[in-house]
């Protein structure tokens, strides 16, 4: 079954950092104009503005929360460090539940200054997974572990791959622990289609491991650090509608939030940028 | 069986692109003079002072070529831009043959313009593996697919993983490709140690795939274009002896090749360079 044109924008969900120039009440109401129904949130603007405060604004403009990011960065050892990093996830749950969201994505933190020991990075995220997922899933919230482009393994991510991400969440209830499917983070792994297909489950959703599906392009050169290179849709190697075929096929039918980090699109008018977003998302997606 | 700290050192081998500052007669005496007995070459430089003349410096200066870096890019589907580089690559093959190495570093190249298809520029590898891999075997030279790191699979190499170079290399007799395990591109990967004892083979050195090992450490931010930020050894997140170890375990003796591209070595005197490398060599390999 495949979505109508109308039905797949109805789905499009536009992340407040793909267009960081505008304030939580130009995006919601540039959101509401465009008729785009969905916004992806962060939690320092948030903050800033109040979770409740938040809420009601984008309530208020008709629109519906996809995401919150994010929570994450659990790989300390120190117990100190550890206890703080939980804390500061459990706060990130309710600010999801406040905003209404069921969905607070995760970035696992890179290696601890010094070390060079992957594998236990990644079972201190295990671990830490153990002990947010059932406080997350009382608050009606799933935490949504995503996997970031090897590039990041050392200083941010040690998670570098959808198998990876699923081998961790499926530890848990599919209710507590699901995974991001980031275009930009996995369009090189020649086995993200079989592992699409795995965080499926059974095809009906009931146990389907899918949290978010985000859409950015890659293009290059990277720039110093790696972090704000991403591409407009369409303008990068990535095939965009395959994916959205191959999260389609696994089931999915929930928001595709369009999350691109770039100097480029901040310094424009950002109605102009959503429009273009929008008719990119036409084009590469639908 | 483990080599012994002396024997693990007769191993090492200097890639000349580790110290770009030296011409080529200045690498060739440096090296002897601190004890290294292999270099990995690159086909600039070689041609420059001409393949036989190069020869004759590094075998009187006591060497040996372990490697020439570097044949491939071999992705385009235009036909004569496909022969040209079938053409170049022979080239490489003699070139290889000439410095008396058996060799060849193929990177495989990335997409073309405006393509988003990765699994068609692999199999154009593939195709490009077969018609060369005799030409290179009849002159002693084998090709040595590398993976590099996924960062670089849009515009540089679609092969990003152990597991897709050992899908190609396999495809073809041992004694034609092989691949390279190059620390740099594969520490991230946690399926890189069961690759690595997948390419050893039957461990007895006649199946092995393995046909160089290279060290750099992953050392971060990563610099604009993502090409010159490689570490010194032990400056970063790799576990060096780790890999060396998984490398030894699948019965590969041969040598070491250290290739760090990084602005700050080349500024440097390239003595003390190699005596740093020599150093790290042996606190953080041996």
């Amino acid at each position: 079954m495949s979505d109508s044109p109308r039905c797949l924008l109805d789905r499009l969900s536009l992340n407040q950092e793909t267009v960081r120039q505008w304030s939580l009440p130009e995006l919601a109401d540039g959101c509401a104009r465009a008729g785009v129904r969905g916004v992806g949130l962060w939690r320092a603007p948030v903050q800033e503005y109040g979770a409740a405060a938040a809420a009601r604004l984008v309530r208020d403009a008709g629109l519906r929360v996809t995401s919150l990011c994010r929570g994450g960065f659990l790989t300390a050892p120190d117990p100190g460090r550890r206890a703080a990093a939980l804390d500061d996830n459990r706060a990130a749950v309710d600010e999801a539940a406040a905003l209404g969201t069921d969905t607070l994505v995760l970035v696992s933190g890179g290696l601890p200054p010094g070390s060079r020991d992957l594998s236990g990075a990644r079972e201190r995220v295990a671990d830490a997974l153990g002990e947010l997922g059932p406080y997350a899933a009382q608050r009606g919230v799933r935490l949504a572990l995503e996997p970031l482009h090897p590039m990041y393994a050392a200083d941010r991510c040690v998670v570098s791959t959808l198998a990876q991400a699923l081998d961790l969440a499926e530890r848990f209830p599919a209710g507590q622990v699901g995974v991001v499917v980031d275009t930009y983070h996995l369009w090189w792994d020649d086995t993200v289609g079989t592992q699409i297909a795995r965080a499926g489950g059974t095809g009906d959703g009931a146990a389907s491991r899918i949290a978010a599906f985000q859409l950015a392009d890659w293009v290059t050169p990277l720039p110093e650090g790696a972090l704000l290179g991403r591409g407009q849709l369409g303008d990068g190697a990535v095939d965009l509608r395959w994916f959205r075929e191959r999260v389609d096929a696994a089931g999915y039918r929930g928001p595709i939030e369009v999350e691109i980090f770039n100097p480029a699109l901040w310094a424009r008018d950002g109605t102009d940028v959503l429009a273009e977003i929008v008719d990119r998302f036409r084009t590469h997606v639908g």
